[in-house]
């Protein structure tokens, strides 16, 4: 993780710049989502292409998904046309893995379900790492905060985190909470936020039938009043329900130096190529 | 204006061959296209391939827009991830305003709301300016004719054509005739066409909740029997409803060599170069 | 046919590997699919790139086929972009062949109506020959199994395999058994299953309103029990229908070597390759 890690801090300081050697020239990597998708999937997309390589795109309202073609099989048929790895989001929780124990090249998992999300937080990590100065997060305490339930981005995080030395602990109400995670949990934002040096803010996902009551912005969102008491890093992992759990005025990017939110977009553009060198270059 | 109208022309006189300077070679642009467009998006994408870039297309349908984020965040979004430049359409009247007060790389217009298309009317002053030989129009006499209501392809070539000296008079049944545009105006379809060296007959936009009366073909078409005679330029902005706003046998690219519809789609293509080239390159 | 199933069989020796003399260098190739569409969109696409080709995807859901704008028009304003072939899939039985007499450049027909697939006939070809090692198949007896009633894939494989010198027999039951295809037919699939040397198994199109009994599997699905019997090639089009036309048991690649239906999708690439580069390079 910690060498994934070091060669993407490696293409951030490069900037924008494609790859000089090209690692991936002359490889298709075909992007295989089945779940609506603008960062992660154009995140890839833009790794493949700074590293000299072709990608295809295989949308979930575009594909044979509608024709009931099994997702392994969908991938069966990538790998028999050439491609050189596949980029997967699915709803299937265990979607990759399946895919990957039938296909002979590598397979990436772009989200599955609401378990997983390992590119995202390996990024987050990234992202960290280059805040606090050190690969070692085991003197910062960090806050996940919101629709904890439905997110694969915390369950990720969580693991990733966790393995970098840092302590987490999920907040939100207690309805979102899922008690299988191995945390400390909290529905008292104020509390933890005064114990953090960074706070991860999640989407409430509506489009995964979230509910939450009127008082859900007071209680568990990044509000303006609350940031003004906080000084540590303020993460998110887009997109954005401003106004919700989030304020306009804290999501904005000019209202502070700690706003990590588009350095974690800039970041996943940077750990994908370092995923993807590593995997297929 | 008129550089990027020689510079386009440029262009055309090229060929469809690729710019072996390519001064797009390492950067991305992004296709942010929020309303579905055939020629507009193809155009930019083509454009973009010809001087040697890379693209990435977020379409509407298949963006986390549905996930409820702002335009801006997902054009900041872009631009954290690298895009060296975003062509964004959209409903929004000021979306690429609002785009571009926000982020740090150029942003191109490619069909704002009902109001604005300004790549549209600069494509359409190179292909009259190549018709008539001369970048100076005052000599001409200009009719846009039919859905003015709904068109930001005829309030941008208002502004345009103008620009160039040129008159120009707009032309549709009354309720589509909008009163702000500083034009002449008129309903007499017959009585125009006898004084004009062009017309552009638009698309009436049903997609935009358009109506119009069963004499509408009749009255404000360009028919077979009317384009009989008249020997001036005869343009569309496309995708045309045949036998409606224009009779069959008159769209036919063969039916004159005053029949510029398709030479205004190859301008399309070179225009959208030599903005980019401007802007990026 | 033979020509270009010999410069097919050259791509697939050749691996996966781009062609270094890059004969599409400069092109630009459009996918005007009006119909959804996995493997055959991805493999022109990837044959494209193969070949040092780029493209641009017009797909139905987000073209102006929504405005109303005819496939001809579509196809005439992507030439007038300087596509240097257009791709095109459509439900017009027709299309492609009213395309190709308005438009100056190639146009590959990938899938029209339910009559005509001819690139998928050429790589079945392709995939038939190499696995009896001869172009001549006079001595073969092939089925086709199944929903032949919406199958192009069936119309157009009549025509190729019988230009091979293949005897055709096509099974299916009586509703889905047209009756102008000039070949022997037969309802009854475990007596022609004994006498063929390949079966091509059919989707059964449920997208066309295809409509079969609760025995379709038990009387015309290559079922285990039928396969233990049977030592020839399998085929299948794909997308699959797993437990309907093929078991699961039968359909998993590593069950037999004579299963041909992902080399059926590798010979594919080939194929378009071999048209791209006969037609366009």
């Amino acid at each position: 993780m910690v060498g994934l890690m070091q060669r993407a801090s490696h293409f951030l300081d490069a900037g924008d710049r494609y790859e000089p050697d090209a690692p991936l020239a002359g490889h298709i990597i075909a992007n295989l989502f089945m779940e609506n998708s603008t960062r992660t999937r154009c995140s890839f997309t833009i790794a493949t292409k700074r590293l000299g390589g072709d990608y295809i795109d295989l949308l979930g309202s575009t594909s044979s998904a509608s024709k009931g073609e099994t997702l392994v099989d969908t991938a069966l048929n990538l790998e028999a046309m050439g491609a050189a790895g596949i980029v997967v989001r699915c709803s299937e929780e265990n979607g990759p893995n399946e895919i990957a124990e039938q296909v002979g090249v590598p397979v990436i998992n772009a989200g599955s379900g609401t378990t997983s999300h390992p590119t995202q937080a390996l990024l987050d990590a990234v992202t960290l790492s280059r805040y606090f100065g050190t690969d070692d997060l085991s003197a910062q305490h960090i806050a996940i905060v919101g629709d904890i339930a439905h997110s694969r981005v915390a369950r990720s995080n969580v693991i990733g985190l966790t393995k970098l030395g840092a302590t987490v602990t999920l907040v939100g109400p207690e309805e979102l909470l899922p008690e299988d995670l191995n945390c400390e949990t909290s529905s008292d934002f104020d509390s933890v936020l005064s114990t953090v040096s960074a706070t991860m803010m999640l989407r409430v996902q509506f489009e995964r039938d979230a509910k939450v009551g009127e008082d859900y912005r007071e209680k568990f969102g990044l509000t303006e009043a609350r940031a003004k008491n906080y000084s540590g890093a303020i993460l998110h992992p887009g997109p954005m329900n401003r106004g919700l759990e989030i304020d306009d005025e804290v999501a904005n990017i000019e209202s502070s130096p700690h706003n990590l939110i588009l350095s974690q977009v800039t970041s996943g553009v940077a750990t994908r190529m370092a995923i993807l060198e590593h995997l297929i270059g």
